[in-house]
């Protein structure tokens, strides 16, 4: 038999589909790379959406016993149906019925492994050759890369920074063509913090009506919302636009390790099932993995039994952390952020890096300031192709934000350009 | 604003990958369907490979308890890194290390949502255009399915009844050619039965490093052998060719709801991460969902404590439900098993059709004995493209199995041909 010179046929697919982002796992370790281990103060994490490790974040035990219960059961052990449990199913519709104008029928609704297999199953069932989509920038690198593996094009459309993050339509309507099938809209926003008006959703209804395309609404951050604006979900304009409705109970519950997402077919004209979306879906679902059946069954428990008391603590700490957040933000010269974020749990400041002597870009103050001061947020320019930005996440305990904040006040300090 | 008749733009991305398969579940439903409600008899599921609702299959309380011990520890709320949790992969490298011959590390561990997850990396990381996938005629449908939506060219080889269904190897050689990268073994055998000789796995091995491919080595039925056939995991044969191994706690602990799987790079030469796969099943990995954290922190204990006791109180029923079924079997004249199936949960029938006589193949047989005796099992034609043929899963109570293959019997004598 030869030895090590065999050649093989197979070779890996990586690199195939130019189009795909780097993920923002990938981009922060890119950062963290750069701690030192000498640091004896704690590591500051403002990275990631994941604040489940903060006791201040702990999950309902509502919740867990629902799971416990399911888990004792012995009846949630076999296989699901691929679309889902059915009262799952139902206690989803029933929930996202008390904020709609029209009822979705359990039928509307998808069981997926948390909101980012929605995004999947969304962008396979409307993807057709040399069709394209429309995203948002900055917005959520996952929809680019899920396009680039379903040989999707993306278009991007910016947020406008100086009008809250809003959609700017006029350059929606410029890059729509006739392959353009769908735009994505992220509402509590992420990165931006954002949430938008009732009138601003409905433009957006009205622009994709107009092009002929269908919103996909990623709501993960739905309801959590603590500044004036207040919460609409997107199916409010299913009559108007027939709208995917992607969501999950991992930022609501803070529980994103448990997997548990839906994908939602709002849109009571029955346009997505005339057009074949639907038998795509469920055809996709069919042949792909699902979210784990016990924790399918503690659903109807958890959404209906989870107390009002576990949703206003974790709002009113929110709401504190981004006053904390903005506070602190304002304090550092270099750094700015229009508007006080009003959901989910980030916000995007601007970098003035004219005001630093030696810091080349987001990158380079990213990477530093994880080696100097053990604090790692996200640089927004390779992670949403925003130059010059930076993202930071206020969701974990008031002191251990505090402590950032003022880190990142003595790094600047000590960056600072001399007059 | 215009009402019904406008325009969209989307349309369902059904139909465009002609060559995906109908799944198992399709076909259940088409036999389901003719069940008659009003039968007062219970009814007999002999069609999938779920035990877990029968109590003789009910999971061991050490695999629930880990659960449960790993959700209320409250480390497990959070995101779980791409690849799987460490300690997981360190569990499943341990378990795998007890059958082979050199080491796994546990970098050589992708935690998976089930087998079928699984799967889907595995060909997501080898399919580039226009190359082409060998697997086993009957198999698992998935895998067509999957290769489809990969635009991966699936060709078969059959397994060989008469020669306990082993690979023709002959075949797998003639079908081969510059774009083949991979053949699929699935050992424990579905829909099968068989469990591979040593000696026979070493021929695949060698004829795949013949042909310059890797092996996808299919082993969710691990384990779950109860013939004079020990199982011999494809990945003894790593040094020889390069292997994926697939697996899952699905089967072996009864739990396939619990979407808890492996993919393991069997490879101690280092082939695979020379070829550029590894890099593409860790890119794979960063843009799809993976399995619940808090159910991968229970791996350890799961797979380090589970007893003795459970694993073959499992299979002294597997092994004694196999036996009434293929005596059950012999007691219908038109039907026949070459072999007593050794592994997995299920056997190939062969159906005579030329003693029957009002029914027209497998589908039509297995509709009707649905209809009339509340009887379910799998048309082997549309299923598995073995016209003729049926599958009869015999991982059920035994009370259970002998009252279907009863009925079975009073079936073919109600159909049998007058002499
Ligand atoms: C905008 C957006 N969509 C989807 C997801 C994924 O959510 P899940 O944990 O439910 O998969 C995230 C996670 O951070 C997100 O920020
Ligand atoms: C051959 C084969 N592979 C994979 C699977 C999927 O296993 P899992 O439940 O771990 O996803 C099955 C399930 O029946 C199977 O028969």
């Amino acid at each position: 038999m030869e030895n090590g010179s065999k050649q093989w046929r197979f070779q890996g697919s990586k690199g195939l589909n130019p189009a795909s982002a780097i993920s923002l796992r990938a981009v922060l370790e890119l950062v963290i790379g750069n701690l030192r281990k000498d640091d004896p103060r704690p590591i500051i994490p403002l990275g990631n959406g994941d604040p489940s490790q903060f006791p201040c974040f702990r999950t309902s035990t509502i919740a867990e016993d629902a799971i416990v219960d399911a888990l004792h059961s012995a009846k949630y052990n076999g296989y699901a149906p691929p679309l889902g449990v059915p009262s799952a199913r139902r206690a989803i519709a029933d929930y996202l019925n008390l904020d709609l104008p029209y009822k979705l029928s359990p039928d509307d609704i998808y069981l997926a492994s948390g909101c980012v297999q929605a995004i999947e199953v969304a962008l396979a069932a409307i993807a057709r050759p040399s069709t394209n989509i429309l995203l948002p920038r900055p917005g959520f690198t996952f929809y680019e890369s899920r396009a680039a593996h379903n040989h999707l094009q993306v278009r991007h459309f910016n947020l406008l920074p100086d009008k809250g993050w809003e959609v700017d339509l006029d350059a929606v309507e410029a890059l729509a063509d006739e392959k353009t099938v769908a735009m994505v809209i992220i509402n509590p926003g992420n990165p931006c913090g954002t949430v938008y008006s009732y009138e601003h959703l409905k433009r957006v209804a009205e622009t994709a009506r107009k092009l002929g395309i269908l919103v996909i609404a990623d709501e993960v951050y739905g309801h959590l919302t603590f500044g004036s604006t207040p919460f609409a979900p997107m199916a409010v304009f299913g009559s108007i636009v027939p709208v995917l409705t992607l969501g999950s109970i991992s930022k609501r519950w803070i529980v994103p390790g448990w997997r548990l997402g839906w994908l939602v077919t709002s849109d009571p004209k029955g346009i997505l099932r005339k057009s074949g979306i639907v038998d795509s879906i469920t055809d996709y679902l069919n042949i792909t993995t699902n979210p784990a059946t016990f924790i399918q069954g503690a659903v109807p428990h958890i959404l209906e039994n989870t107390k009002d008391d576990f949703f206003s603590k974790i709002i009113v700490t929110l709401r504190e952390a981004a006053e904390v957040c903005y506070n602190g933000i304002k304090e550092v010269p270099c750094l700015s952020c229009a508007k006080k974020p009003e959901g989910s749990m980030f916000v995007m400041v601007k970098l003035n890096i004219s005001l630093l002597e030696d810091i080349n870009d987001d990158m380079d103050f990213c990477k530093k300031l994880a080696k100097e001061e053990s604090v790692i947020i996200v640089p927004a320019g390779i992670a949403f192709g925003m130059k010059n930005w930076i993202r930071i996440t206020f969701a974990c305990e008031i002191s251990t934000l505090e402590e950032g904040l003022g880190r990142i006040k003595a790094f600047y300090q000590r960056h600072a350009k001399k007059q």
